[in-house]
């Protein structure tokens, strides 16, 4: 595979505070002269927007089947891979992707109780080996990061969306799912805690990617 | 499985008179007392129609990924199975299906080339073990067929769609997929010459509809 630029993801549960440091990773790879491409799962392409759409779509009179929801979620991921990020990395840019697979898993398999192993199939099936060179999980107490949802959705009175609105369980289970995953794949997923200062979060953010531009150049 | 009713498909190529043969034999199961659940796909629910607009729009500024394709297909396929088509058969109801795995297999198999081993790597997580009880394959010349969806085309002055856009050899693909089904699966699939006269053609779809009530009462 002609593969040259480096792939990196970024996870967490809600509230982490993952938009602000996408912005961060995106302008300080920026500053170093590397080509980023910013994108976001579930989309990243207008057809995957699309598919995203139906994914978001509360439609209460008629639920998503889980095996329906998780076959989406691989179909933009499918569209997206073809399109933006393999022709992206093929060409040496890097690709800064808000949530990828790691994110099925914890929402999906650990969040709705999807079985992994079915996961795992679709994760074979549709990447074909390929996987992100860095993930950086933001990690933080769950009743924390929800309290940062609720005073967002509070001064912007926003409605929440589908996954939103699901119970403080479920994203403990996302959050316990996400920690499974890093201390299993140490070497790819790095834990950062997101309770601190920002500073010492993009500290720590940093310190990654000067790893990731050394072992690139 | 609580499962009582009875799954039938019909299969085949375009122009072959699927639309005509559906209404015959739905007509022919309510005459005899049964319910009939009428449905097809890609759809068949509100959310699946939703994925088939997205797997039917042109967009011919971003193709879409032959993976993408067949994902949505299973994702529309896991949501009919979901919410119309085991409730149904649970219920004691008839299914007749316009189209499902086999035209899968056909198309994105045969037309367009997916290996064979993706697609029943999807249906078996999709369906886990559900398939149809009759699939009746209606199945004539490809140029025969051609010139009558050219014809009702014609006469309609209706615009192709994407999939009706592909050539002859893609349809001469399919053709001969759906034919190597049916002589693999004989017990399942049988294979009805649709270029005879219509009472001919629907004497025979009797007479398979006769030997399915008589397994089911």
């Amino acid at each position: 595979m002609n593969r040259r630029g480096r792939f990196i993801t970024l996870e967490g549960g809600e509230g982490v505070g993952k938009s602000t440091n996408l912005d961060w990773i995106c302008a300080w790879l920026d500053e170093r002269g590397i080509e980023v491409v910013r994108t976001r799962e579930p989309g990243g392409t207008p057809r995957a927007e699309s598919i995203r759409q139906l994914l978001l779509d509360p439609a209460p009179q008629e639920p998503l089947d889980d095996d329906a929801e998780l076959l989406l979620i691989f179909a933009a991921r499918a569209q997206h891979l073809a399109q933006v990020i393999r022709p992206a990395l093929a060409r040496g840019a890097w690709v800064v992707c808000d949530r990828f697979t790691d994110a099925t898993f914890a929402y999906q398999g650990g969040g709705r109780g999807v079985d992994m192993r079915r996961i795992a199939t679709l994760e074979n099936l549709v990447q074909q080996g390929l996987t992100p060179d860095l993930t950086l999980l933001l990690d933080m107490p769950v009743e924390a990061a929800q309290s940062r949802v609720d005073q967002r959705l509070g001064q912007q009175g926003g409605q929440r969306d589908r996954f939103e609105r699901e119970r403080l369980v479920f994203f403990q289970s996302v959050r316990d799912t996400y920690l499974a995953r890093a201390a299993a794949e140490p070497s790819r997923m790095v834990i950062i805690d997101a309770a601190r200062p920002l500073a010492t979060v993009q500290d720590e953010l940093a310190e990654n990617l000067t790893r990731q531009v050394a072992l690139w150049r």
